[in-house]
């Protein structure tokens, strides 16, 4: 087993953009054009798009590409998986020289929206992965948004700004315990079951 | 922390079906109602369904509902966490007296879908879980589908059947040498990009 824990803070987020809509082309190209992702690496297929840099960049980046398909008033989710020191990532495709200022925040704090998500943290090659876990399910507790169990995940209710804000925090504070670290997410707006 | 590793086997998947159409909620409706899944315990909310039983049933159900969906011809995904020994889980919302047979094997072969899947799996609460990783990246070369990979993923090209073969072999098999395994997946059918 390679073992290069500790010696790479790459972090990235493999994910992938859902408008319930006859319009999703449009409202996905819209979106990846009005967000800058230029403090990232981007690589986009059929199955998913992939940023790699700052955890601060890749966060900056999802939360606006959400929101701004969210504003369109369609139905959208998200989900992806936010991925930081996996042993077996390599140094390249990464945009790690940039600065720490987020591109997108002006644009995205214009933009109010309500969500729900659930996420789940994965605290990797540690047998007291647990503890990190429970930890973190107590820190959202505290940050504007209505937490609630599910079987496999937490449930996070409210604002995006505060979800996002919720899960940067939770992996940000996991990844300083644990080396490996990955979170899963699935967020979603304009639901009509909520209407 | 509790520690019950080994002594519960119940499986479950927490997943989200995505139609990009204006009919998502007939379509999603749709797929439920067709597919059977009274071998399974299955509660859905605004942001996922979960189901919980055998893992045979488990892939049997989010397979065929992925199926269902795929065959009105509409860009339709499918993202989802497997997860199996978590020991924050409880016995309770589980169906494991059913027998082993699969309910929806006839209907969802009569369904023939080119896919392409990115998938991730994560032994957890062990020091040499990338052992665990890499000896199923390996199996599942020879499986029917075409394998790449990519960052945080490893990737599938092919029938669904074969592909849906590929993720629950990977599981089965990775759930039998360490207790607590969860397995990611976003995969996608019928997508403009491959027309």
């Amino acid at each position: 087993m390679k073992n290069v824990c500790g010696t790479s803070r790459i972090a990235g987020c493999q994910f992938t953009l859902f408008p319930m809509s006859n319009q999703f082309v449009e409202i996905i190209l819209t979106a990846l054009e009005e967000v800058d992702t230029s403090k990232v690496w981007k690589d986009t297929d059929d199955v998913s798009t992939c940023v790699r840099g700052r955890i601060v960049h890749i966060f900056d980046v999802t939360k606006a590409i959400f929101l701004h398909a969210a504003k369109t008033g369609e139905h959208v989710a998200m989900s992806g998986t936010f991925s930081i020191g996996c042993p077996g990532d390599t140094d390249a495709d990464v945009y790690m020289d940039e600065t720490e200022e987020p591109l997108n925040k002006e644009l995205s704090a214009s933009i109010t929206q309500q969500a729900g998500c659930k996420f789940a943290l994965y605290p990797l090659g540690r047998e007291d992965y647990m503890d990190t876990i429970y930890q973190q399910i107590d820190l959202s507790k505290s940050r504007g948004v209505t937490v609630s169990g599910s079987h496999y995940a937490t449930r996070l209710d409210g604002d995006v700004h505060a979800i996002f804000h919720t899960m940067q925090d939770a992996f940000q504070q996991a990844q300083e315990e644990v080396s490996h670290v990955t979170m899963t997410f699935t967020i979603t707006a304009n639901s009509p079951s909520n209407k």
